[in-house]
């Protein structure tokens, strides 16, 4: 048996969501996007615990609707169908018929009940789906259990997304190594008006939807809550997990001694797809990590780092290679979070550039050498507790209003 | 005497600070900046009530600590001394006493207390102030009642501005016409470094200090709360206002007659200047407003209206006159206010966009032609109560990076 190490959880390269054991997957060209693969489906040999979490938007797809109505009835999943191009965001009954139509569709062919069905779409808001075009991609897609039917699945749920993202880790469960593998889109938090961040995690791991869900929510805030590219909130967010218990061992739960591994090993999965989304944000040219230590509570530190990161003043001087730090200190400042001016201290890298309330002498050269580099890391202590927090983002360039303003023209 | 109109309110064209009775200001080149004047002052004739409302932000600079000091005192204030360049923010003890002795030398020189002095400060944040050109500008600056001289104040307290900002409206009391004239400076939130939004009012209404801080607050959380730039709040922004009582009419509060005309008459100042920030924002090519009605209250409009006109999305949207309604969507969405998107409708100028949770049909050419003009209003009718609000912001441009990604270099 492969050694895993310390901590028992070991990245895996170019591992993907077919992984871990038992799962199959596809994507296909079905007509929504004029050549690019445009419709993806997940499959799990098994009925699959699971877990998920949507947009806090208001105006949340009929997609999303039609999975929470699935995962309802009996909280397992066996498939994930995906289509990108349209959002089916903001269409009325008309959206909601047809979101459920495709999940009706997919259980007939695959002969399995349709509340094991979730389904998922991301591009443009306010237009209906092309249900020939949908009809299609159920009755042609194919899942197979191949790492090209891996990437075919990643590529099929880009919209303006420049890379395929995927993330793979594993871990030691009572002496089984089980495996948490992930796929996921965005490159605006709302695209254009190609909405939306998706995100699928498929493991081998046995555990009960209950306690998934539990791992997931930790999980999620920590990672995809914690990235911003523009601040947005896309009406098609959702991030799934499937967990098809295909490694025997103890239901994982609190009481289990590898609880907080598994917890480790899905958070990672997590950061590291968050963090693929965030330096693939819309015209980035690099991306950008904010830590916030010693803050009063872990959710205050998170609050400010993910201030500072969506801070449009920051992020101009991250593009610009510019060690502002007034600019940081603004974005710390108009947080609701606790602050004592007197006892903060900043890092740009490795340089401190503000301590305990007053500026320091360094060098400009230096750190703005230092922030020409494919990734930038501002490091705030505030010295007022033991909260802590990371948040991620990318800069804001020339390229990000291009894509913006012309978009759909 | 002159004759107002229907609400008793009229606009003053080309007023200023100096319309009101009673005022006197002025503005000099002191050395801070290269060639443009960085020192101004407003002066009362007459010890003036006074109203105050300071940055949110943990970081409060060592000015705004000073002014508080000497408004706690009499609540009385006599004289406004202003400084563009430096910010004197996070300057720590030093900064604290260098604001300190400016009001003294204000004092000394004009011969008033100096718990009648209020200081302020714009410029780059961290950098000390230089004491020998501040010392210049204490024993310079001349205050006179002439319509040059407030243009002089006008110009000395901007920084990266492009336009001075003044407004002014008459009202009538009494029978007696009174005069509220302002004003401010501001382009983003934060500038770059320059800090800040400052605004400085004055009236000859007769009004204690208390009640004016409460039309104050009033009129500043449907005005200068309700603009955005780039989302920042900067250590330095404050709006300050003075009331020397210089026409003599019944003390103003709530019970007297003419209040809520007074009340609308500053609320008009103070929405006036933050139109002309908003406008004036960092490479902006147009005024954006949007106004939300039917909303469950006026706070939640408010809400969801800065909201809307502060998504990067909806600004590059408009930059590029992209018709794009799903942005403002995605925008309404996210905010913590009430809203049921089935009874939700969106007009782009005159255009339904959007209604009751559907797409319309509509002309995009005429959409997108009118977002090419000057100002581009934006309005949201929620259907679920009888709240009202409007925000106003900007376009997000190549500019708006350009400026701020090369600010310090």
């Amino acid at each position: 048996m492969k050694t895993l190490g310390i901590e028992h959880i070991e990245k895996v390269e170019k591992g993907t969501i077919l992984s871990a054991k038992g799962f199959k997957a596809g994507g296909i060209h079905a007509g929504l996007r004029y050549a690019k693969k445009d419709f993806g489906m997940i499959y799990s040999e098994k009925p699959a615990s699971c877990g998920a979490v949507y947009t806090q938007s208001h105006f949340q797809a009929p997609p999303l609707k039609v999975t929470q109505d699935s995962i309802s009835q009996q909280q397992m999943l066996q498939a994930i169908v995906v289509n990108s191009a349209v959002a089916n965001a903001c269409t009325g009954e008309q959206g909601l018929k047809d979101a459920y139509t495709t999940r009706h569709l997919i259980a007939d062919r695959f002969q399995i009940p349709e509340e094991f069905i979730a389904v998922a779409s991301t591009g443009v808001i306010g237009e209906w789906l092309p249900m020939d075009k949908i009809e299609k991609g159920c009755s042609e897609v194919m899942v197979e259990s191949n790492e090209d039917s891996a990437q075919s699945f990643q590529q099929a749920i880009l919209t303006t997304d420049t890379v395929e993202k995927s993330a793979c880790y594993q871990l030691e469960i009572e002496g089984e190594i089980i495996t948490i593998g992930g796929a996921a889109k965005g490159s605006g938090m709302i695209h254009p008006n190609m909405a939306t961040m998706l995100g699928f995690i498929t493991t081998d791991a046995t555990i009960a939807s209950e306690k998934l869900q539990v791992a997931l929510s930790e999980a999620i805030n920590q990672s995809f809550n914690q990235i911003t590219v523009d601040g947005e909130t896309s009406t098609n967010d959702m991030v799934l997990v499937m967990a098809n218990g295909m490694v025997e061992h103890k239901t994982l739960d609190e009481k289990h001694p590898d609880w907080k591994t598994f917890k480790k090993g899905l958070q990672l999965v997590c950061e590291d797809l968050a963090k693929q989304i965030a330096r693939d944000g819309e015209g980035a040219t690099k991306l950008v990590e904010v830590e916030v230590v010693d803050a009063y509570t872990d959710d205050e530190a998170r609050v400010i780092a993910k201030k500072v990161v969506g801070s449009d003043l920051v992020k101009t001087a991250v593009y610009g290679a510019d060690a502002n730090w007034g600019r940081i200190i603004g974005a710390i400042g108009h947080s609701d979070a606790t602050v004592n001016p007197e006892t903060c201290d900043i890092y740009i890298g490795e340089t401190l550039v503000f301590h305990q309330g007053t500026p320091q002498a360094f060098s400009e050269d230096i750190v703005s050498s230092y922030m020409k580099g494919e990734k930038v890391e501002i490091k705030i202590a505030l010295h007022i507790g033991t909260g802590v927090g990371k948040a991620w983002g990318c800069d804001l360039t020339y390229d990000y209003v291009k894509i913006n303003a012309s978009y759909r023209t």
